[in-house]
C-alpha cells in the first residue's frame, strides 16, 4: 500500500528500498538475502523474459535446461572461474538423509556442468554451433544484497553456446551484448553504453567480456547485462574436442551471455520519482489504469458501462489495461497507489466524463492532464504509448549526456565522480592502478566503450599517450 | 540419433529411456538423479508451460517467485509435512566458506515458505483470496529415478492459494483439477481418472488430495497432477489468520496444487511406439516436419522453392513447422528421425511432387500416407491435425476401457492388475489393508473417482457393504 516514500534527494537507497515495497514488487523473506518476488514485480520480470526469449529465437537460439546441482569439483577445472566464484557458492552437503561422498554446489553460472554435457554432444564440425539458452535461478552467496540488483538467489538466463572458430564465438559473443543493447533502449528505455571489461574487471573463465552500462537516477552506473568469450576455457577444461573440416581435432570455442532481475531495478532506478515507479509501456504490466468515479449506485452503473466500453476497445487494441474497482478506497488514494506503480497512464472516469463522452487522462512520466473525448483517446492511445516510451528514453538520455563529464587530471576524475556522473578519460593504466584508484574513489572503469575513433590523448592517471578511452563511475 | 528402439513388448522401462534419449529429449547428466532436458524436450515444457499459464490466469491467478533455500525448522512446524518431506531433503550447511547457522533446505514443495510470507500479507478479509502460482525447480532426493517421471530435481508449477472459507479452499483446490484434468484431455490427449486419494495416499500436510490419473502404453497408472485442500493447516503452523467479515479472527484456509516435467513422461509412455514419440499436435514443437528430396543442384533449387512456397502458407495458417536441410543424411534417415521425435505430420517433397504440385503427407499416429495437392494440403492441413489430436484422444480412451476390469475378489484383483491394467473395485477397506494389498500385488488405490452414482456393493477385500468404488492399479 502507497503511503509515498522517502525523497530521492534525501537518502536514495532508502527511496529505492521503499518504491520496491510499496509498489508491491519484492519483499523481505526470512531467508537470508533472497527476496519474494511479488506477483506485480514478477509481471514485469514476465515481460522482460517474453521479449526476451523471442529475440534469442529470432536469433537462433533454443532454451534447454541443466541440473542444478553441480558437482564441487567441476567449479575447479578452470583456475579462473574457481577463483571468481568459491567465495560465492552455496554447498549441498547431505543428502536424502545422509552425507554425499561428494559435495554439491548449487550453480553460481552453469558454464562447468553445461560443457560436461557439451563433451557429449560434439565430437564433429557438424554438431556446431550449440546455441543454448537457459532461464533458471542461480545462488550467490553476497554479503552485501539488495533487492533485485544484488540477491543471494537471483532468476536470469544464461546463453552458452559453442562454435568451431573463435571468430564465430567472437561474433556470437557481441550479437548478443547487442541483443541486450537494443532491449535496454528500446524496451526499457534506457540508454546503455556498450564495451569491453578491463581484465581486472572480466568474467571469471572468460577471455574477454562485454557489457552494457546504465546510469541509474542517481548517477551511479549500473552493469545492466553481459556477453563473454571464452575461448577454448572451458572446452579445455572438460576436454571438449571437435573434428575440423580438415579432419583435424582441435578445442571448440565458447561465448555465455545473461541477463537477470537485475533489470527489474534497473527500470526501478533509470526511471523512477518520489511519487515512485515509472514503467515504459512495453515493458509494464498494465500500460493503462482506469479509475472509475462515483458517489452512489445509480451513478455507479452509469460509470461501469462507461467503462466497459472502453476496456472493449483497449482489449481490441491489445492495450494492456486494468479497472480498479476497489470499494473501499478514495479515487485520490487510488491515483497514488497507480503513481507509485508506475503505470503509463491513469484514465478517470466520472458521472460528467459520461454525460459528456469524455475522459480525463494523466501521464505518469510527465504528469500532464488531459481532458478527451473517448473517441479520441481510443484513437490515440496507441500512438501516445509509444510517444512515452521515446519519451522515456530521450529524457534519459539527455540525463546521463548531462551528467557525463570528459576529465584529464586525477582531481577531475574525482570531481566528476564522486556524487555519481560517469567519466570519460584516456587511460593506460594498469591493473594494479585500476585498483588503487577504486579504493581511493571508490569509482571504477565499466568499459572500454566501442566504436572509438581511434584519436589519441594523455591518460589521465600515468600521463601516458593513448588512444584508449574509458567510461570511470561509481557503480552498484 | 535415431537407430531405433528397444521394443515395447521387450522391455517397456528400456523402450522408453531408449526413446528419451534418441527422439533427444533428455540425457543423463554427471549429477545423481538429475537429467538435463534437451532443446527438443524442453520446447515441449515451453508448450505445456504456455498453456497452462494461460489456463491459471483465465482463472484468476498470478505469478510470483518464493526463495528456494527455506529453513530447515519451517519444514518441522508442520508435523505431516516434515515427515512426509524429511527423507527426501538436500541440505545447503555452507555458504559464502562458512558453516550456516541454520540448515537451509532446497524446497522440495513450497508451502513452508510461501506461508511465512502469507503471514505478512493478510490480516483481513478484504487481503483474500490470494491466488498465486509459481513455475520453478524443486529438489527430492530420489533412491530410485527415471528420466522425467521421478528425477531428484525437476520443474514444475505449484500454486498455493489463500481463502476466507474452507468450501472457497475447497472450491479452488476442485476447480484447479478440473483445469489439470482438461489440460490432459484436450492438450495432451490423455484421459485421466479424477478422484481422490485415500488417506494414505494424500499429500503429506492436506486434508484431502484429488489427482488426475493417467493409463500408460503399459497399461500402468501414472499420477498426473494432484491438488490439495489444505484446511488450516499451513495458516495454524505459521500463525495466518486474518479478520473476517463480523469481525472475529480465525485461521486462513489453503489449496495447493501442481504438475511438474512428469507430463513429458506421461506423453511419451501414453502414445509413444516401436518407432518412437508420438506427439499431440497441439504440444508438437513442430507440427509439421518437411523433408525435400532431391539428387542434384538442378532439382534442390525447385524442390527449395516449392517448399519455400508451402512454408509461406503455412506460416500464414500458424501451423508450427521444420525444414529438414540436412545435407549429409538421406531422407530414409530422416523420415526415421522425425518418427522417432514424434511430429505429427511429415511432408516429403521430391521433383515428382513439385512438377505435379502435389506432395506426400504422412501421419505419425497412423502412418496413413496419401498423395495431395499442395492446395488440398493446404486447405485441410488445420482440420487434419485436429482430427489427428481428437484421434489420439479417442485411441487412448479405448485402450483404456479395453483394459480396465471390474473385480469383485482379491484374486481378481491380482489378476486383473498382474500385467498393468485399472481395476474398480468396491472399497471399504483400512489404511492397513492398503499396504497389505499394496506389499503383496504392488497395486495401490489410485483414487475414489468422482461422480460416483451410490450403487452399493461388495468391498472385494473387507466383504463388507459400501456404495464407494476405487481404481486399483500398479503405478509408476
Amino acid at each position: 500500500m502507497s503511503k509515498g516514500v522517502t525523497p530521492q534527494s534525501q537518502d536514495y537507497a532508502k527511496w529505492y528500498t521503499d518504491v520496491v515495497q510499496k509498489a508491491e514488487l519484492a519483499d523481505y523473506s526470512p531467508v537470508k538475502g533472497c527476496m519474494v518476488i511479488r506477483p506485480y514485480g514478477y509481471a514485469i520480470w514476465e515481460n522482460i523474459q517474453s521479449v526476451l526469449d523471442r529475440m534469442f529465437k529470432d536469433t537462433g537460439h533454443v532454451n534447454a535446461y541443466f541440473p542444478m546441482l553441480i558437482p564441487e569439483s567441476f567449479l575447479k577445472k578452470e583456475a579462473d572461474h574457481v577463483e571468481g566464484f568459491a567465495p560465492e557458492l552455496a554447498v549441498v552437503t547431505h543428502g536424502g538423509g545422509k552425507k554425499l561422498e561428494e559435495p554439491l554446489v548449487i550453480r553460481p553460472t552453469s558454464e562447468t556442468i553445461i560443457w560436461s554435457m557439451y563433451k557429449k554432444w560434439i565430437n564433429s564440425y557438424r554438431d556446431l554451433p550449440i546455441l543454448i539458452n537457459q532461464w533458471a535461478n542461480v545462488v550467490r552467496w553476497e554479503m552485501r544484497t539488495r533487492m533485485f540488483l544484488r540477491t543471494t538467489e537471483f532468476l536470469w538466463q544464461e546463453g552458452h553456446t559453442a562454435h568451431a572458430t573463435g571468430d564465430e564465438a567472437v561474433e556470437e559473443a557481441l550479437k548478443m551484448i547487442d541483443v541486450y543493447r537494443t532491449f535496454a533502449e528500446n524496451y526499457m528505455a534506457v540508454p546503455v553504453i556498450v564495451g569491453k571489461k578491463t581484465e581486472n574487471e572480466k568474467f571469471a573463465g572468460a577471455v574477454d567480456t562485454y557489457t552494457i552500462e546504465a546510469m541509474m537516477g542517481d548517477k551511479r552506473a549500473l552493469q545492466s547485462g553481459t556477453s563473454h568469450y571464452l575461448g577454448q576455457n572451458f572446452a579445455k577444461a572438460f576436454d571438449v574436442m571437435f573434428q575440423n573440416e580438415k579432419n583435424e581435432t582441435e578445442y571448440v570455442y565458447a561465448s555465455s551471455w545473461g541477463v537477470s532481475t537485475r533489470l527489474v531495478g534497473a527500470l526501478i532506478m533509470a526511471h523512477g520519482d518520489d511519487k515512485g515507479l515509472i514503467l515504459p509501456p512495453k515493458l509494464a504490466p498494465y500500460q493503462v489504469v482506469i479509475v472509475p468515479i462515483y458517489r452512489d449506485e445509480a451513478t455507479k452503473s452509469a460509470v461501469t458501462d462507461y467503462v466497459d466500453k472502453i476496456t472493449r476497445s483497449l482489449g481490441s487494441l491489445n492495450v494492456r489495461f486494468h479497472v480498479d474497482t476497489r470499494e473501499t478506497l478514495s479515487p485520490g488514494y487510488k491515483f497514488n497507489d497507480w503513481e507509485m506503480k508506475g503505470v503509463p497512464l491513469r484514465v478517470e472516469a466520472g458521472p460528467r466524463d459520461v454525460a459528456n463522452d469524455k475522459l480525463v487522462v494523466v501521464r505518469r512520466d510527465t504528469g500532464e492532464k488531459t481532458l478527451q473525448s473517448r473517441e479520441s483517446f481510443l484513437e490515440s492511445v496507441g500512438g501516445l504509448l509509444d510517444t512515452i516510451q521515446d519519451s522515456m528514453y530521450r529524457n534519459r538520455l539527455a540525463f546521463r549526456d548531462d551528467n557525463t563529464q570528459d576529465i584529464s587530471s586525477y582531481d577531475e576524475l574525482k570531481a566528476a565522480t564522486a556524487d555519481g556522473g560517469f567519466a570519460r578519460a584516456y587511460w593506460d593504466g594498469s591493473g594494479d592502478d585500476e585498483r588503487t584508484i577504486q579504493e581511493e574513489t571508490k569509482a571504477t572503469i565499466r568499459c572500454i566503450p566501442f566504436g572509438q575513433d581511434g584519436s589519441e590523448g594523455t591518460c589521465f592517471y600515468t600521463g601516458r599517450k593513448t588512444s584508449r578511452q574509458v567510461i570511470i563511475a561509481k557503480a552498484y
